[in-house]
């Protein structure tokens, strides 16, 4: 319940997965890998690389296993892939991935939607999913979806987030991730979810994936840095959608995000300069405008000559 | 420096003006009054609704005298009018403006590109605004561009703040506004500036103003909350650019303030259902999608139903 920031923080970057996969078109793994190597380049050190799902359902990462072979791998690099059954955690294991995440819904309604089964039958196959990761050396986290809010049922019980984390933490998972699915979190659930974790689940440390749906994104994770957590979730440029709002916009964007963190004083490893040049490229590739900022603007630094243009007549 | 949040904020609406000023195209007065009236029965009670500045440097706002001698008054609405010199306030009085608002950059580079003169030169102006609105009744408003950095010459030290806002409060103004003209404030700057402000110039009330162009705005209204600042200026959809970086926001969005507001229990009288029906208005006037969020997500309370399409494939 500080104020203070944390020294560092991690950053995962989900754009080749979370991001990709709401974009109507198939990006060639060629394109992705050039972004990913770039990604590492300018110091991002944890991925959501891509997702072993059904190529039929996703056609956009139907190249999942393709790309973790073909990605130069690094020992201070992590490649995480989501897997929404045994079959993608059984290729996703196959294809060497670092970290197999499986995703369950805070909401009965929003599991049988995006999943198209039932909260048991989810959590049911993390038994499974904990049965075929232990022991392989990959690290296994879980991720709540609608952890503040379901765009169906509405607001989402505190106790229903601790009876799902409890579940994951007795089955050993590593990690876990509140995910602001539809942009619904406030400041005061960020506070009141991540307390609770903390204080009933201390061996199970938060991540934060926060949409900009409302505006509100990089608010929460301010209020996320001041209750502790050092581990957060963004897209490059703000890539992709939201599923339900078109025209809005869904993940926080890195750029705009390491800018901000940077300016609290909070480090990253990552060089903002050199991730704002990757940031531009995925406009090249998708053909239209990202709603990332610092990348159009520039960071605070950004000094202009005083000869160059300026609107007239006075602002403030 | 509580961290506790005022029970209630006032806005003032200031797409009229500041946001209307960036646009390249004239929006017909008709058009603007009708705004001024709908955001008036959605509740907003202050407006910067124009300048008063030379039509020729600024055509967007050449019916500023038409707009205010049209617009339905109210004695619960204040009508505030920029102007940037003698001839400006004299016509902003003569036009009945609530409010007369003047400004001066933070910066000697940014005073001279903005307003074509030095900030000594300024100054006297401002004696002079303090002496032709004295007496008027008019409410008398101080507005520092810059005020946490300039595009031009970098940081802004404090002490140049405290200097421009003691010298107002010596001129008997009765209220200021910190300008984040190009997006450089942060969390520590506007704390920083604020407690300053309300520890030597108590009597001269702050209201915030805060630019998106990095994606912190918002951010910064909660720290500027946090400090215990009741007055914020942000536009319609966030209506306005930036002048120096294409592509990249200006002013904050009116509805994801209020709806950020809102959500931390701070009132703002405002009508969030309504203000949203208004803010899609200036969209099909300027014929482009604007920034705001919250007009095309809707309110963190939509719902939908569960037979409604889904991005298939699991997300978090």
């Amino acid at each position: 319940m500080s104020n203070t920031y944390p020294s560092r923080v991690t950053i995962t970057e989900v754009g080749l997965r979370d991001g990709l996969q709401m974009e109507s078109q198939f990006v060639p793994t060629e394109q992705k890998l050039k972004l990913l190597h770039a990604l590492i380049d300018a110091g991002v050190r944890r991925f959501e690389a891509t997702s072993f799902v059904s190529p039929r359902a996703v056609p956009q990462l139907a190249d999942a296993a393709d790309l973790l072979r073909q990605v130069r791998r690094r020992s201070d690099v992590t490649l995480a892939a989501l897997a929404p059954n045994a079959k993608g955690i059984e290729r996703a294991l196959e294809a060497k991935a670092d970290e197999v995440v499986v995703f369950i819904s805070a909401s009965e309604t929003h599991n049988r939607k995006n999943l198209n089964r039932s909260r048991a039958r989810s959590l049911e196959d993390m038994r499974q999913a904990a049965d075929l990761v232990r022991g392989t050396g990959v690290h296994l986290h879980a991720a709540i979806a609608v952890a503040y809010g379901c765009p169906f049922e509405g607001g989402v019980a505190l106790q229903e987030v601790e009876r799902l984390a409890s579940s994951f933490a007795e089955l050993g998972f590593h990690g876990i991730t509140l995910g602001d699915t539809t942009g619904m979190a406030t400041p005061r659930l960020v506070r009141e979810r991540v307390d609770m974790l903390q204080r009933k689940l201390p061996q199970l440390p938060v991540t934060l994936h926060f949409h900009n749906t409302r505006g509100i994104g990089l608010v929460n994770v301010v209020e996320g840095l001041k209750c502790g957590v050092t581990s957060f979730e963004s897209s490059l440029g703000g890539i992709g959608g939201c599923p339900f709002a078109p025209g809005a916009t869904g993940n926080i964007c890195t750029e705009d995000t390491v800018h901000l963190l940077h300016e609290l004083g909070v480090e990253t490893g990552i060089d903002l300069g050199a991730l704002c040049g990757v940031a531009t490229e995925p406009e090249n590739l998708l053909g239209y405008a990202l709603p990332g900022q610092v990348m159009h603007a520039g960071p605070r630094s950004r000094r202009y000559a005083a000869d160059e243009a300026l609107c007239a007549g006075g602002s403030a």
